[in-house]
C-alpha cells in the first residue's frame, strides 16, 4: 500500500468512474418481433393472435401468410387484422428473387403491404437493379445470410462487400443462429456491419458449426447476455425477430420460451 | 484530488474490494420445478412429458395426477413414468389436511410414492398431529400460504410463528405470488424464516394487492432479479416450482414463457 501519491489518485478515479459507467441505467431501444415463418403450419389468424399472446408487437409475413401474389383485398384485410391486433407488419421474407420480374413482384408486395422492408435474397446479378427498386419505393432491402453451404450469403460479411458502396438503404437481416454457424460470433457481425443492420433473425442453435440446429432460446451456444448487451450498447433501433424453426407442427411452447428468456435477460441487463 | 495519502489508500481498496464482490461467480444451488396444477386438466402422461420438454427435472404432483387414495400399484407406475422422464417427484401438494385421518392419509401417500415432503395446509389444531408424523415419517411438511382472505395461512409468517419451535422438519412453501398479493416483498418471506423455507411455488402476479391475478412471469409486478440474486445469495438449495394458474386449457405457452424467463434473469445473474 505504498503508491506515489499521484498514481494512487489515478487510479482511484479510474476505479470510480469504471463503476459509475458499470452502474448507468442502460435503454433498450429495439423491439423483439417474429419471423412467421416460425408458424408457417398455421393460418394468418393464429399467427397473429400467437404473436399478440406472446406480448410481441411486430412481424415479419413469410409468404405463407401474406401470398407474394396476392390480390389487394387480400393484402389490406390481412393488414387490418394485424392493425386490430395492435401488430405492426414491418417487413416480408425471407424473399428470394432470382429474375428481374422476381424483384418487380417483392416491391409491389411490400408497397401494398405498407412494409418498411423486404428481408430477401436477391441474386448477385440483380443488385444493382434491386438498388433501382429501393430508390423508386424508398423500401429497404435487408440481406438475410444462410450460413455454411449456401451459395448466394453464407454470412452477412458476404452480403455486405456486396451492398456497402450501395444506396444507404441497401442492408443486412443478419441471421445470428446461421452467423454462428460459420463460428463467428454474432456480436461481430453486428459491430462490423452495424451501419447496414436493418433487422435480425434471433435464434439459439447447438453448436457453432454446420450442424447446429435451431432450439429455444437460452438452450444453445450462443451468448445471449453478450448479444442483447451489445444491441443495446449500439443504440440498435430496429427490430430483433425471432425465427424458430422446429417444431413446426407445435412452436408454440417453444416460441414462448425463447421469448420469455429474452426478456428474462434484457430485463436483468436493464435493471 | 489532495485527499491525504492514507484515507486515498483506504478508498482505493475499498472500491476495489467492492468490485471484486461484484464480480465474483454467482452459482444457482436451487433447481427449477413444475407444480402440476398447473397442468391440471391432462393426463400425467402428458403433465411429464411436457415437465421434460421445458428441461425441467423436478415435479410436485397435485392430487389430480396422482390420487390421495391411488392403490399401490398406480402409485408405482407413476414413479416409473417421471423416473423414466428422468424427472424427480420430490412433493405432492397443495395437500389440504382437515383431520388427523387425512393426515394420515397423505403421509402414507408421500411415503409409497418416496417424496421428500408434503406441501400442506393443516388446519392449526393439528400442527402437533402433523409434527408427530413428521417425526414418524422423516417427511418434511411445507406449508403453503395463500395470500389474503384465506382463514388459515394468508401469510408464510401465519405458519411460520405456529411451526417455528415445532421439529425443524416443519416448514414453509413460500406462494411468492400469494405473499406479493399482501403488498409484502417475496424477498423478505425468504430472508426472514429461511431457515424454514423447503419450496418455493414461484409465479408472478399483476398487481401486490388481493386484486393480483396470476400472469406470464416476467408480465406482473414481482421484482424477479432481486428475488432470484437473494436465492442465489442465500445458497437456497432447494426447488422453485412454478404454480401457472390461468389458461387452464392451455397453459403450456404461458408456462414455457416463465420458465424461459427464469432461466433468462437466471443466467445473466449469473454470467
Amino acid at each position: 500500500m505504498s503508491f506515489p501519491l499521484k498514481l494512487n489518485t489515478i487510479l482511484l478515479v479510474v476505479v470510480v468512474l469504471f463503476s459509475f459507467t458499470n452502474c448507468k441505467k442502460k435503454e433498450v431501444q429495439f423491439q423483439l418481433g417474429i419471423a412467421s415463418y416460425s408458424l408457417r403450419k398455421f393460418p394468418v389468424d393464429e399467427t397473429i393472435s400467437f404473436t399478440k399472446q406472446l406480448g410481441v408487437k411486430n412481424i415479419a409475413f413469410k409468404s405463407f401468410h401474406l401470398k407474394l401474389d396476392a390480390p389487394d383485398s387480400v393484402i389490406n384485410q390481412t393488414l387490418q387484422k394485424c392493425k386490430g391486433a395492435g401488430i405492426n407488419l414491418y417487413a416480408g421474407g425471407v424473399i428470394y428473387m432470382k429474375t428481374q420480374a422476381e424483384v418487380d413482384q417483392a416491391f409491389e408486395y411490400a408497397k401494398k403491404a405498407g412494409m418498411e422492408m423486404i428481408i430477401g435474397v436477391p441474386n448477385h446479378e440483380l443488385l444493382p437493379y434491386v438498388e433501382s427498386k429501393v430508390k423508386e419505393y424508398d423500401i429497404k432491402m435487408a440481406i438475410h445470410n444462410h450460413g455454411p453451404g449456401d451459395k448466394l450469403y453464407p454470412s452477412a460479411e458476404s452480403a455486405y462487400t456486396l451492398i456497402q458502396e450501395m444506396d444507404p438503404r441497401m442492408g443486412l437481416c443478419i441471421d445470428i443462429g446461421h452467423t454462428k454457424r460459420i463460428h463467428r460470433s454474432p456480436s461481430d457481425d453486428l459491430k462490423e456491419f452495424f451501419d447496414r443492420v436493418f433487422d435480425i433473425h434471433i435464434k439459439d442453435v447447438t453448436s457453432d458449426d454446420a450442424d447446429g440446429q435451431n432450439c429455444e432460446i437460452g438452450r444453445g451456444v450462443i451468448d445471449f447476455q453478450t448479444f442483447l448487451s451489445d444491441l443495446i450498447k449500439l443504440e440498435y433501433k430496429g427490430i430483433a425477430s425471432l425465427e424458430y424453426e422446429i417444431n413446426a407442427d407445435n412452436p408454440f411452447p417453444g416460441m414462448a420460451e425463447s421469448i420469455g428468456y429474452l426478456n428474462g435477460v434484457l430485463d436483468t441487463l436493464t435493471k
